[in-house]
């Protein structure tokens, strides 16, 4: 199916905006309340709704719950199954740093252990982003047997190992226990293949800790996600798009890299993520526009700032109307309800405005008026063909 | 797409509950009217919507009526046609019967048959269990060749036979024509690899008749199903559940223990099913309760008793409420309209009432309302992925 698809894909000049609130979808706090959607005024996303299709998409079919980098690659039109990208994959590529084939990435947490090696805080008291580039410079480029190691920050207390050389394998198990009081893990080989990674793992943690080991509260490190790139092609490759991501945290900068969009760089929130999006309007034809806010309120149970940040975000839309976009799809890579503090596999409603819509006649964005809108439920993956076919970029199958 | 969901899976304590009216789904007798379901009372079912999330399920797709085995296979979340299951091992694991590998069982029904041969009765007066068990037992036991025969009875004028040893299959037609006034059939073999098979149920009907010659109305035999044992993974390899099955009749136990779960014995009905359900309420953390009326008074074309079957199943519900279930999900495994009088290929309304849903908002828990809910149409082996993700059973995918 992707593979006609793909054959009747035409390049044109129509543009096509991709606005994903991160984790919109949501749950109401009681029975017979609303969910975070359904509280927050959204005039200007409902006033789209007359010119919009609407419905429900689900990134992995009926309850699995995904995770983010799964839940943009459905949005971006690959099927989260068929690419599974490991979190040191994410990290490296979020922060821009050049995977080559072979690479095996991890994500690293600098910790706090005690003397007898439990650790007492996963985060090493939140240090701050300077402090683990510090530390992160002190780790990097050890050579272990024919292995290159590079270490590079990420923010706050996370960084990335990259290991480099012949042999290496991702089959490697965490070293994070995702508990405290409790030491890490070694780095335990999950297949035979992965022995040689394993052991050097093991001996970039020894020689870790030795160099950590007056930095307290960053004495200790948890590596988690071992990951190898996976060959992906490209959103122009599949699709003739000229893509440009604009988000803010770096995982999603990662994931716009790896299936080939332009990522602009040093946009601290939504203001600027606009103004770089009228900068860079007669360079692309795609454009990603990332919020991330609306999924950390989310994890953190906090149902009112969730409500908060998508009305923000509803009030950024008149500025991307004012660009006169082809079409303009607004929608979630997954559900993040507050009840839950986490991501759910819940259905994540979405409009489509376009010109050659039939619009659904909802009176509300929210997840219960998309149940009535004409796309329910749809794979998140199908989505981009939606915004592709309304932007004319699908010829005719058949004669 | 199951060996995703699976790796996914963990296990916990929270209780999930799967209330089977069988053959729940209906039609109204007019085109004007109501169908079954729409006609019973069922204010405690109604009341649940309140905290529900609605829907449809289709067994086999459009347009395929399902027997009761993959019926019930789909709502436990295996796909029927992966797994077909003749009638023969239904009728033998129905019953317990340890059936081994290689054996083949098949249904056995006791029939009245004239001077001639001919069949005049199918069902022999619908002799009571104990005549049956009577008869099986001077049927049982038989060697021939080098194949043991077992018969056992199963409830009223059907039993069970099962043939033991080397090189049978069960590729064996029915002697069963479904009429009266014709002679049964023999034993055809469907492939060569059945000719010895056919060869030994062919020696077995000529025995059967000697000994039951003088035993009228019971003095002739009908087999259907021949079937051999097949591999089905447990619920607990896959989902990692500890799922006990309380159902009255034997052809629900026997599906229940193809999938490994426990079963409760001397079931008489519906109350004596609550109270063994409160019995083991600790002791599991996934409940089958099946009801059979409702399918049976389809089948019998009696629409009001159907009804009456339903309002009795609704006022059960608060006794299940009671122990506070995670999750309780309600449905049929096919609709048996009574203005069919038998199984049919429409969808089957269900609930799946639990804390993280985002309720349908529907006034009346029925065919027709159930289509505004989030879920039309999904295929029933879906709905145990939704029943185990909002028991908080499935782990998020990808970083």
């Amino acid at each position: 199916m992707d593979t006609v698809f793909e054959a009747l894909v035409r390049e044109n000049d129509k543009k096509i905006v991709l606005l994903v609130m991160d984790g919109l979808g949501g749950l109401s706090l009681t029975p017979d309340g609303k969910t975070e959607l359904e509280t927050a005024m959204t005039p200007n996303l409902d006033r789209l709704l007359a010119r919009s299709e609407c419905g429900l998409h689900l990134p992995l079919g009926i309850g699995i719950t995904p995770g983010s980098a799964p839940g943009h690659l459905g949005l971006f039109g690959y099927d989260p199954f068929k690419y599974p990208i490991g979190r040191g994959v994410v990290a490296a590529t979020g922060i821009g740093f050049p995977l080559k084939a072979g690479d095996v990435a991890v994500r690293l947490n600098f910790a706090t252990a005690d003397e007898k090696g439990n650790i007492i805080d996963r985060r090493a008291g939140r240090i701050p982003t300077e402090k683990c580039a510090e530390l992160s410079k002190l780790l990097d480029g050890m050579k272990i047997e024919d292995i290159e190691v590079f270490v590079r920050p990420v923010k706050d207390y996370r960084a990335c190992v990259i290991f480099r050389g012949p042999g290496l394998s991702d089959e490697v198990a965490d070293t994070d226990t995702q508990k405290t009081e409790v030491p890490p893990l070694d780095p335990e080989p999950l297949s035979t293949k992965a022995t040689k990674t394993a052991r050097i793992a093991k001996a970039f943690v020894s020689e870790a800790l030795q160099r950590l080991k007056d930095k307290k509260p960053a004495n200790a490190i948890l590596l988690r996600g071992f990951a190898e790139l996976p060959h992906i092609p490209s959103l122009k490759e599949r699709f003739k798009l000229k893509p440009v991501a604009l988000a803010v945290y770096p995982d999603y900068k990662g994931v716009s890299r790896l299936v080939g969009m332009d990522v602009i760089e040093d946009l601290p929130e939504l203001s600027a993520q606009l103004k770089a999006l009228s900068q860079v309007w007669g360079q692309y034809n795609f454009f990603f526009i990332h919020h991330k806010y609306t999924d950390s309120k989310g994890e953190d149970g906090d149902f009112k700032a969730k409500v908060a940040e998508i009305e923000k975000v509803d009030s950024a839309i008149p500025a991307i109307l004012d660009l006169k976009p082809d079409v303009l799809l607004v929608t979630g890579d997954h559900s993040t309800p507050a009840l839950l503090k986490a991501h759910s596999c819940h259905p994540i409603p979405f409009l489509i405005a376009a010109q050659a819509v039939r619009p659904s006649g909802l009176s509300k964005f929210s997840e219960r008026e998309c149940l009535r809108g004409a796309w329910n439920m749809i794979r998140s993956q199908e989505l981009i063909r939606l915004a592709m076919a309304y932007a004319d970029k699908v010829q005719k199958f058949g004669a």
